[in-house]
């Protein structure tokens, strides 16, 4: 296992996630890298410009490595032009201040772009979400020596990322805040709801490759639990949602700290696609508008809007608050580096 | 923690569920409690005089003390006149040779009696799920010196039984197979879903009575995990199922050993209360049958003839399959002493 560790260059076992949205700000990312723990940058959603800023900023506060996660899919998506969705989103905009929309949304990919960024500034980790990588990718990284971390939220996934050559699996449990691993949408929630100690188990028995475990971890028990079965590392994203040094707004930590396990939810709502989050105001007109939900990301894109008001106005009801089952187990505002002490002791 | 185990009565850290349904024969729990682990009755549907009469068979099979596990809510139920859950049924009743129904159903309730047996036979610990037993019971209960062991979903329902008079808590995991513990119904799934790993440190975190972990628990990297956190004892359901001595029918231990946690759901068609199963024939076509689902325990009775039918003519498809989330990790029918030593080592 040191070997291991060392190898994938993981001096204490521990991943900050890489969500998406902003939150890993460079100095987070910087401040986890520079406990021994491996920060990441959430990229998903990063143009490849801006990817390339961020890496350059953090390089400049830790000499140590760090890693990038992406999407594994392609996003490329245009939605129909005439759509009840925005029409009811309207009447949500109508209520912000904000510009109606009915156009057609296109929504680009650049990937592509992002990976050459990652093999130029040479990252030496990069994690992925949705599934598996195109061939092409993965041997382009492979040959650069970089270790390719897969999410899977079942056994059959993790499979296909270790056929596929991924180095390591994510375990995802049902507790994990934010969006499911998941590959397969269409069939959703079929075979992808799995708590973790079902998980990370199965993973254990049956893959040859490290096996890193996330969902809902926030107290150290519960990470001392999962080292001790045999994972490789914890991954953990929302207890640093409340790191001084995240890109979390205001009213998204003070509902992180009140809210309790039994406040999440999955929901489609905020971009197609499965994600756990605090049930607020946006899930639940949305929910029981019976409006069908667009197809990820363009749901996510006719909805960016709308959580940006609602992140400027300080609404938390209209955010997407993403969270893990842990969240009720938070209590206030750390730096990153007293997360990870609290975390691993 | 030695000294509140040897007040509940358990010489080992391993409680076996109190499955309903005439899984948990006397030969079971006999074999599990002569281990110095505790047995359970499941009486959940038993009629007082059949309890009494296992009662008496285990006590002949065993000097250690056993547990009986009731429902905490009174049954006592009748469904309207018409009913198309019926008319649907019937579908299946014809197909399996058994008779069409459409009277009134009605499901009486048998507590008070069962409770009086469990004071008589000096029962020394009690189980109970879907709720608090009435004080009523409870007082008499405590006055015999009971043991009281509730089943909790969320932190909420823990803290009730608590404030009732229990003196310990299972806190059942998302992964659990069977039905839910769901105090509430009508609210489901809000605040019930919640993986074992985030229920249990909250619980351990808020109660201070003994917190008993259960749901999906398969191995003894598991159970280790769990004990390590602080859990009293843990509770398994569905390693069980494959016991020898278990009432499991033939086709339904086949396909236990066969189902991943993909497989199985959390599923109303055959109670009217949540519950997880091994997707099936049933689950499929009453779930997409968009007929409404009758509340529990109507519904229960009303697919209880065809259930029977299914056992008997060794049909998997259209029996309920409970089973939890580790059921991936059962290889193999034992004896219940082998799947003990196998879990705690």
């Amino acid at each position: 296992m040191d070997t291991q560790r060392k190898e994938m260059k993981l001096e204490k076992p521990l991943i900050q996630a890489g969500m998406a949205g902003r939150i890993t700000t460079p100095a987070l990312v910087a401040a986890v890298s520079n406990t021994g723990a491996l920060g990441t940058i959430g990229a998903g959603y990063l143009c490849a410009e801006d990817l390339q800023k961020q890496i350059q900023q953090i390089k400049k506060m830790t000499d140590r490595p760090f890693a990038v996660n992406v999407f594994a899919t392609d996003l490329t998506a245009v939605s129909s032009s005439v759509n009840p969705m925005q029409t009811r989103l309207n009447k949500m905009r109508d209520e912000l201040g904000l510009e109606k929309k009915q156009a057609v949304v296109h929504v680009q990919d650049d990937l592509h772009e992002k990976i050459d960024v990652l093999l130029r500034e040479n990252i030496p980790m990069i994690s992925t979400a949705f599934g598996v990588l195109s061939p092409k990718y993965i041997a382009k990284l492979k040959e650069n020596g970089t270790v390719l971390i897969g999410m899977a939220t079942n056994l059959a996934e993790a499979k296909q990322l270790v056929a596929a050559g991924y180095d390591s699996v994510v375990a995802q449990g049902y507790e994990a805040g934010g969006h499911r691993g998941t590959f397969e949408i269409d069939t959703y929630p079929k075979g992808c709801n799995i708590g973790l100690l079902t998980l990370l188990q199965e993973c254990l028995q049956h893959l040859s490759v490290p096996v890193i475990a996330a969902g809902g971890i926030t107290t150290k028990e519960q990470v001392c639990a999962l080292l001790g079965m045999g994972a490789f590392a914890v991954q953990v994203g929302t207890a640093f949602l409340v790191a001084k040094e995240a890109g979390t707004n205001a009213s998204y930590r003070k509902a992180l700290l009140k809210a309790t396990a039994e406040d999440t939810v999955i929901t489609k709502v905020f971009s197609g696609r499965p994600a756990r989050a605090i049930r607020n105001r946006f899930v639940e007109e949305i929910e029981s508008s019976g409006v069908a939900i667009q197809p990820f990301p363009i749901q996510n894109e006719m909805t960016k809007d709308i959580r940006a008001a609602g992140k400027k106005q300080n609404m938390a009801a209209i955010q997407s608050l993403w969270a893990g089952q842990g969240v009720g187990m938070l209590h206030k505002e750390e730096a990153a580096a007293d997360i990870i002490h609290r975390l691993l002791g």
